[in-house]
């Protein structure tokens, strides 16, 4: 499986030097490349607790993406699911730590657990004053007495980051992220293995299957399920976190696993809203990537029952992009349809002349039908002749409802005929004419002018200029010499489809497909209709 | 390649609920579903111009993502990737446009273009003030007359939302959204094709080459190329994009097209800020799934020379998740490494029996060495023996620079050497035993107090309890009774060594996997070491 990455070994630091050219100058990171991956707030003074976290990289936006005011102070980067440094922990430690102290936030890992642990340990020999918790909010097997951290950490980050921001000392920080820690609860499930860089993507879940369970490295799921969609995923996710979760109101952390669509994480947010946990559901983070296992196509659900200090906590506003902030879960918004859809339908009225010129023009179209099939023949698909004159004999079976004495009422009422009877492009196009055209002798031009407003709106949305090869060849012609005489626009329009047969290549419509060969000679369909229409008109 | 979704009918509304429910009420649907999808700002009140833009699903967080204030005032949502009819769009256009109008921004597809333009059509005769705008930002195809719409429609989102949000009027507002179309670019590539709820994965890209130039509607590309990593990708995309941008700074719009993990994306963001026009991009927005192709792995790259009033629109602060802001493009922030990474070096000192109390307890782990990795060979590697007595024996070289007259400074002194000659888990362990010994030492508690506090911390990083089959069901005990005696102590040790044998499920550490009839009978072979060790100097 290609990845967008350059060489496997500099893939962490490239990432990480593009967050933060792109942070605007509020991340700053040592310079410890390549070894020492630390990024650390650029406006940090020590005055505070700092809070540290991280651990492997594979999980971006964790952990340099929470780096910022409210939330980390720094972020320690291994390889990609391995964990950094003792020294790179150290090294971010004594960047950050001032005379308030230092809370580690650490995903529950043997290797994290181990090289914070003694990074802290060379810390504390320096006489700073460094506290240490070990996230375990893994459900996925909860015989394991050490469960691992997952998306849930992002709760920790955020509460005791909120509140060291605040000024709060580094006991009250660490006691909120341990109570934080012993109520948050996750449990993840995947449709497909990540692509680790550098490595051939492992095709472990067949077809049909889903992974329950899973941590955040790629490694296999606590069980193979069979897959029933999203409802039923969410279903067993439910049943687990239900389970095992407190009383009361949660919050519900969402974490996109990193490959999955924004759409599936959408409709994943709604079967979670709608499960048997729904109503317990006050607050939701996400569904976004927080916790992620590069490319997975999966989902983890974190569950967390904040009490009103720890929601706030959480609510406080903060300026990091990858935080997507906390929304209140509502019962939907849901407005009446407007009026108006039903199109307002124009009183009939009668004029002979009007009456008697539309069924002539009719007509036209309608005995034309087959010249006109055998030439959309040649470029098309052979039925423009066909779909002409199926309007044209709708429009006459229509005469009786139309308004005929009122000529900006008609051009409308025409528009909004064809619409309903003419299938394809050309229908809506037409209508787009004849509406745009009303539209134009309402607001007071001339029928002329009205005409001409109706086809600019129609080659603005079908975007069909002169020189296409489309009816507008005959039809712009014929309007521009309309003023003249009928007889002139006969001639121009006559002219202007003669012309779309030395053009060899079609611009827009279904003809763009065509090759040249295939073209030449033959007029396009639509602008001989136009023709066929002025010519018929003027004798 | 199955999706997190449930009925393919009822995708993009489940989708669309799941983001209202998220909203916080600051969205509300029209009551048309299923057919007639339309999102909408639910303080609207219709006293500035209407920003309404839509089209097909699976663009997500496009369009409804981006309805709010400052932003769309409306979504039109057709199926994945089909435009949406025009009483949908009508629906949408009657349900927001007031007195000061309605501007519609559609991406240049032929369905969109006749959809909307018919809707604004029909809006019009009722009187409605409705411009409409076209974006065509793809470079892919540039012989095509009509260029697609993709990502770079997002900026005509913004800057227009931001100008009718301040009042602007309607000619106002589309001339600017104009001028944002007639300067964007975008291109698009990747490595994979995107799924489609309901259809099979079509499998069209072979490894090792990637599509240059797609659309956002799983349509192939206009060529495939040789796939040779981020920067080469990035490097042919910029070619294209440089041909045709305009001169002077620019803000780059960078997209993920669905499926691209997080971590990939900012190397490419890297790779673009270090391309032949990374000196011509000023700001950023993203990288962020804006526009996206369902679940594609794949990536587009907008870019508009912005003046100094259109950067100050797209930086408006909207409280819209889906937008990720505009961020400013600055060279890298390096700090220098701090301090103390170097372990401080104690003075070394002399003291006769110190020296010959550690020298003895080396040897009785040098002694045990065959012994110990018998033991552990029936439950891990059979190298406990040989790595104790590896860092006994190095212990001993490094005795002449101990402070062996310093007893707590001797503690941290002996945790820095474990910890940069014992390899694996245990090492480190073992270090952070001796340092937060040392730690506890200094701060005055007595021997037998550090030591229980080195133990404290060593359990607390390892997560070891009694019970576990560990050191710790010697050391523990034999700490808890060194208060007494030497002698007791070696009891206790010995005590709980053998306890070890009776346990059948080790929880932590390597014999964590192995099963219990392998286990039963066997000593642990830490606990053996502490045994030996507190018997040998007892006697």
């Amino acid at each position: 499986m290609a990845q967008f990455i350059n060489r496997r070994e500099d893939v962490v630091t490239e990432a990480i030097d593009g967050v933060l050219a792109l942070s605007g100058g509020a991340l700053t990171r040592l310079d410890g490349y390549p070894h020492i991956r630390v990024v650390l707030r650029s406006d940090w003074d020590r005055s505070k607790v700092a809070i540290v976290s991280g651990g492997g990289s594979g999980h971006e936006p964790a952990h340099v993406g929470f780096v910022g005011k409210g939330m980390l102070t720094a972020a320690v980067c291994g390889d990609v699911f391995a964990s950094p440094s003792v020294d790179a922990v150290l090294a971010g430690i004594l960047a950050v730590t001032g005379p308030a102290g230092c809370l580690l936030i650490v995903k529950n890992y043997t290797g994290d657990r181990l090289n914070f642990g003694l990074a802290a340990e060379r810390a504390r020999a320096f006489g700073l004053n460094v506290s240490m918790v070990i996230v375990g909010d893994d459900i996925a097997l909860p015989d394991l007495p050490q469960a691992r951290g997952v998306a849930g950490t992002l709760f920790v980050h955020k509460i005791a980051g909120a509140l060291a921001e605040r000024g709060a000392d580094l006991e009250t920080v660490t006691a909120a992220a341990k109570h934080v820690i012993a109520g948050t609860r996750s449990i993840g499930m995947s449709l497909d293995t990540c692509s680790v860089p550098g490595s051939p993507k492992e095709d472990r879940i067949p077809l049909g299957k889903a992974e329950l369970g899973l941590g955040i490295h790629g490694e296999a799921g606590v069980e193979q399920i069979d897959f029933a969609g999203a409802r039923a995923s969410v279903a067993t996710m439910v049943e687990r976190l239900a389970a095992l979760m407190g009383e009361g109101p949660h919050v519900v952390l969402v974490n996109n696993l990193g490959g999955t669509s924004v759409l599936e994480m959408s409709v994943l947010a709604h079967d979670l809203l709608q499960s048997s946990i729904g109503d317990r559901i006050t607050h939701a983070i996400g569904p976004s990537p927080l916790m992620t296992s590069l490319d997975m196509q999966g989902i983890s659900i974190s569950v967390f029952p904040a009490d009103a200090t720890e929601l706030e906590l959480l609510k406080a506003p903060v300026a990091i992009p990858a935080w997507p902030g906390v929304s209140q879960v509502r019962s939907l918004v849901v407005a009446p349809m407007p009026d108006g859809l039903t199109p307002i339908t124009p009183m009939p009225s009668n004029h002979a002349g009007t009456r008697a010129f539309l069924v002539n023009c009719c007509n036209v179209l309608i005995a034309a039908e087959q010249d006109l099939n055998a030439l959309d023949a040649k470029s098309g698909d052979g039925d423009t002749g066909s779909t002409l004159a199926g309007a044209a004999r709708a429009l006459i079976s229509a005469i009786d409802r139309l308004p005929l004495s009122d000529h900006t009422q008609l051009l409308r009422a025409i528009g909004q005929e064809l619409s309903q009877t003419m299938g394809g492009s050309s229908g809506v196009l037409l209508a787009i004419f004849f509406a745009a055209a009303g539209d134009g002798a309402s607001s007071g031009l001339p029928m002329r002018e009205a005409l001409r407003a109706g086809l600019a709106r129609m080659q603005e949305i079908g975007g069909a200029k002169i020189g296409d090869r489309t009816m507008v060849d005959a039809l712009a012609p014929a309007l521009d010499a309309l003023g003249d005489s009928l007889s002139a626009a006969a001639t121009a329009a006559r002219k202007g489809a003669n012309y779309t047969a030395t053009l060899t290549r079609a611009k827009a419509g279904r003809a763009a497909y065509i090759n040249a060969r295939q073209l030449e000679g033959h007029i396009d369909p639509g602008a001989e209709a136009v023709a066929r229409l002025f010519e018929h008109l003027a004798t």
